[in-house]
């Protein structure tokens, strides 16, 4: 079985001290749930209890009402997908058949990249235009927060930001993570504004979704407070993206390409 | 233009004391992006820079590459959709139209209950057939957050979990929220265990579709460490579904159907 986490080298900076860590990093596998032999939706997940998952989510999409329904269940985990034969579905679902090809919320992967689309818009960044200190990495989680006045008052958003070496440059909260980040790319796009040699800061943890948000927006470095999954830093490392994680408490990890930090600048020596 | 935050009276506890407060809590709107008069996708989202929200949207999805690509672009806020006009669009994405019904973060919603399938399989709760106290509240969570090995590990997942007035009858995590639940109703469902008089517990923010979730697996308690929106409010008003959330620091806020926590025992008094 795949497994849950898996264990990645990483550069922890905690008050002053450098120290490379062996640590645990969760993991993000595609799933494709197929009905009858028609694929009906994609999803990324955690990978264990997958059938169960498959039919939860088929019972709360109506597709199904009981168990009994299926007729037979299986989980090929090496293609990712779940194929699941029905002895009773729902006639409205056929319906709404083609509109749902819905994800959850970490949703659509298949590889990598999972589109063509995907692969086309993610670009690879090969230069460097920006690098930052430690400080920098606090000042501007510092600068998101202290931003985050419907955070601060509900709780209930995400904040991201675009930042340059001088501070925040744009920043727009939304209840949902992508959201946050289109807003942002939206904007910068109308206006104009060269996103390259910019920086991503994020309440939020670093799905491999969101990475490729970063990449399709085109900026090299991405810090959060949270945590990432191992796929978005798979995807960072193919894609050249600096990832910065858990930003608290005058800690943070670097986990891809952490030439672009000043007190770690050799190319060479970090780079994965 | 509709508000990010509305206020919302709700019961407070903390440490003995309770409290009548108005609480700021977080909106949450559905979107539906049309391109060229086709439908595209809906979102769920906080209700500003939404134009903005759907260029960076199109662009991440490959569907334009620059904003004059766009014709013309225009938000309906009272029908909630953004109709855009293209000037030029990618050939694939007529390809993957298809497919592409997708959804951020917590999408899929146009209304309190989107698609017919949300309202045939979200059931209405009238009955109690379970009640709790404060004391149980925080005893739920404690156990959740100690039966979360992953989380403690990663920090990457989010844990649900199914309880009954004992404790804990299964737990779940998953890098995405919804799958967490699903893994939870398909066990259910296949070994045919009752869910009524039931109570989730979750680690994440309680959005419209979380509650939904909650509503179609038939529980009639949520609990969770985190934020509700107010859309999710409003569903768990009309569902009758008791919402109890920010449980930490031996605090917690009732929002929804206060008469199943034992020391607020009076349904006419509070139920909204």
């Amino acid at each position: 079985m795949n497994p849950v986490e898996k264990k990645r080298e990483i550069i922890r900076y905690h008050r002053g001290a450098i120290e490379h860590v062996q640590d645990p990093i969760v993991t993000e596998y595609p799933v494709t749930i197929s009905i009858d032999g028609e694929e009906f939706a994609t999803m990324v997940c955690s990978p264990e209890y997958i059938e169960d998952m498959a039919v939860g989510f088929l019972a709360s999409e109506g597709v199904i009402q009981h168990y009994d329904d299926i007729d037979e269940i299986s989980f090929d985990e090496s293609a990712g997908f779940v194929h699941i034969r029905t002895r009773r579905r729902n006639e409205l679902y056929q319906l709404f058949h083609s509109k749902r090809y819905i994800t959850s919320c970490c949703g659509k992967s298949r590889q990598s990249f999972y589109f063509i689309n995907d692969a086309k818009t993610a670009k690879v960044i090969t230069e460097t235009r920006v690098t930052l200190s430690f400080d920098d990495c606090f000042r501007f989680m510092e600068l998101l927060q202290s931003s985050a006045e419907v955070f601060r008052n509900t709780g209930g958003v995400h904040n991201a930001a675009l930042c340059d070496k001088q501070g925040i440059v744009l920043s727009r909260m939304d209840i949902g993570r992508h959201n946050a980040l289109d807003k942002i790319y939206g904007h910068c796009l109308k206006h104009r504004i060269p996103l390259q040699g910019n920086m991503i800061v994020f309440s939020g943890r670093l799905s491999s979704e969101i990475l490729l948000k970063v990449a399709k927006i085109g900026c090299e470095v991405v810090l959060s407070k949270s945590a990432p999954t191992e796929l978005a830093l798979q995807l960072a490392d193919e894609l050249g993206i600096t990832t910065i994680g858990f930003i608290r408490n005058h800690s943070l990890n670097v986990y891809t390409h952490p030439y672009r930090i000043e007190e770690l600048h050799s190319k060479g020596r970090y780079s994965t």
